[in-house]
């Protein structure tokens, strides 16, 4: 199975000329689109999001992740695998969480080179054919990495922020609920928020932090907006008050 | 062939995860994408619609559909089986015209249950793996239904309201042409609107209504945008007024 | 592979409908979603982004098209082999700059009828059948075209002309690069343009031109929007300075 994990939102052309390349030389494997909306030109909040939603996937699966604002410049290109999953994109943080939460890990620098290499468009010219040889259970074109220039270790373990707004305005943070103090009060946007279950344990138009269905603590209104009901965006900060 | 309708929307995770569930236990089975942006938490209006379209599909589709605001609370999770198509999804009315339509329908409750049920994501969680279950040919995993409290006998049989607005801004409303009286006029946002054949049959700017490819009743205008241009969203009155 | 373009837009019914057609009739076939936000009811601007990108494809390839605003009116329906790619659709000029720029083309109209033909879903009813039966290697089912009602002698070879906005705000321009004078200046919307290479390459705030992966001249601000920043849309005019 070949994930994608993107900023290059839902219109254009981008993720099917990658669907293309996948088609082409990996014909009968699964392709399966998980975020076309990850934040865009922010590898960051991206970290933390692809960190909690890859770990729900089986083993073997290859995650194409391009949040690439750098492309055409000098950040490297590199593949790494995690606890038997594959991820391929730019190396500029967006796999920080996966390496730091992962039990076993290396990263490859990619050495393989397409025929022709757009300035623009790695995606399609470079992560995708990589990504295809992975999932067609090729080795990873290319050498063990031997600096660090890809990693973050400055970023947190979890990040106290909106890092996606979903489509029924429920407002995504960085934080695992599985790290947060039992009972902890939020602090968002001038409002204390209290843990609840589900969205039907809240009367209309209450806002609640629960464990959305991939861990994460998430920021929502019952039969409401969050996003707008408390003026949330990506990058918005969460605070554990207790 | 699975198809989807929710109100997931475009953006973010959902339908991708759903996919990833039905990709690894129906591995070789088209997966259609309907509606994903199906009437938000609407499962009245989403009924009508489903049921407009649902007719469309061939004998064996399964239908995975998600317009569940309920989740997590005590709303049935259902199986509806209707002149041999197979629909899946909670129990609050969805289903109510595809089964009130069937010439033989029975409805099941799902029996079977997840290792891991999110609050939240019974999409994911339970509705696609049963999805997966009917299309791969086993049995319902479940009971047959004893009470009715999944039905809406008092929904109409025609919805007289816009229940969904597409991208050309055209209004579709819950009402099939073929009930219509011949010749009527409809009274929306204040205007007589006539039955016109198609959109190249008015002049530019011209309101009208006609019967959309799925036999529905569509309210346009010719090189405009009827939401716009009439005011219309989903829920605006339509009145038969000869 | 079957390639999918048209201006239906992401939501909604439509391309699911088609897709569910193609499943039908050509069951292992690879369908890829290239553009469903082509310029809406807008043959010709569509016709240069179309055949920029058509270029990329590989040989075989079946592109089921549809910018039909005059659907249900008098426009033919179409088929044009060009250097040995296929394209499906309605005969208002979509294609001709695909056929303006192959080596070796040739047009058919349409004449096989699908039981069913809705007014106002051709792409469904008529181009997604005849777009599975040229995957399937089957003959066009129809004979050449005589006369040239679908062609658009007095369109340019390219448009100086904004014709698409992607979802970084970049505006693609109707311009091939390889046509346009080395080191030539653009005027777009008050502003002179010089070339870059990437994005990387200008500071950010930036407005500039550059190749984009397929060939066309794009406009772009590094980390901004050219479409806010510079006023852009759909038929904003460029002009080459020297």
């Amino acid at each position: 199975m070949i994930v994608l994990f993107t900023d290059f939102g839902l219109q254009g052309p981008y993720t099917g000329q990658m669907k293309a390349v996948l088609t082409q030389r990996a014909p009968d494997m699964a392709v399966i689109d998980l975020f076309a909306d990850a934040p865009v030109g922010n590898p960051k909040a991206s970290a933390y999001l692809l960190a909690a939603y890859a770990a729900w996937f089986p083993a073997g699966a290859v995650f194409l992740c391009v949040i690439d604002p750098g492309v055409g410049g000098v950040r490297p290109a590199i593949i790494v695998e995690a606890d038997s999953k594959w991820y391929v994109g730019p190396g500029n943080g967006l796999f920080e969480l996966v390496q730091r939460r992962a039990e076993k890990t290396q990263c490859f620098d990619i050495e393989w080179k397409p025929e022709r290499l757009s300035p623009s468009f790695h995606g399609r010219d470079l992560f995708a054919p990589v990504a295809a040889m992975l999932a067609s259970g090729e080795p990873p074109p290319g050498k063990i990495r031997r600096d660090c220039a890809d990693r973050q270790p400055d970023w947190p373990d979890d990040l106290s922020e909106i890092i996606y707004i979903d489509h029924f305005g429920n407002a995504m943070t960085g934080l695992r609920m599985a790290m947060l103090p039992g009972g902890a009060t939020l602090a968002v946007a001038g409002q204390l928020l209290e843990l609840a279950r589900t969205f039907s344990d809240r009367p209309p138009g209450a806002a609640f932090y629960y464990e959305n269905a991939n861990g994460l603590v998430e920021i929502a209104v019952n039969q409401g907006r969050a996003d707008r009901d408390l003026g949330l965006s990506v990058g918005s900060p969460v605070k554990i008050v207790s």
